[in-house]
């Protein structure tokens, strides 16, 4: 993973699906997680799934940012912002949100 | 960021101190905490700042292992877990453990 040079803004989440694990509705719900990549400004993005016994999450997707700018443009993004509203938000079930900057 | 491999495994911690932001305390405590890098199998070290307003915590550490046998030698080599009996446990207030892998 490159070093996150100052400016750049990686930013993550962490979450669990309402949906069964295996489900198609699940398989469908990270299909449509995985098109946010393609929203003009995200770099290096990432849906992984998450294995810790430490935290209840299941999935976490990650991506960059050049520099804040870029991040306010995807979150104001119509694709991102129908999104949460259609997806995220009905059938997420619990999720953490972080984002990291160079020290 | 490198996308990870089917196998690796991302080791990432939010945290936040019990030190005053700023503090010669948190300032010490970052530097052994970066002592971490160098622990062997320890790949992708970052020490980052964490900045999102949706959460509590305040830094993140991430690292990479290129399999479970190294993410494991890391957990039990000495100056791990001498950190964490002598550094980690006593300062820090709240953190949360992923560990992210390919989908």
């Amino acid at each position: 993973m490159a070093p996150l040079i100052s400016g750049r803004i990686r930013h993550s989440v962490v979450f669990r699906l309402k949906h069964g694990e295996g489900s198609a509705s699940e398989a469908d719900f990270l299909r449509a997680a995985g098109a946010l990549g393609s929203i003009p400004g995200v770099e290096a993005f990432e849906l992984m799934r998450e294995v810790s016994p430490k935290n209840d999450y299941r999935y976490a997707l990650t991506m960059e940012f050049a520099d804040r700018p870029a991040y306010d443009a995807y979150n104001a993004h119509a694709d991102h912002v129908a999104f949460v509203q259609a997806r995220w938000l009905p059938e997420v079930e619990a999720f953490l949100e972080l984002d990291s900057e160079a020290l």
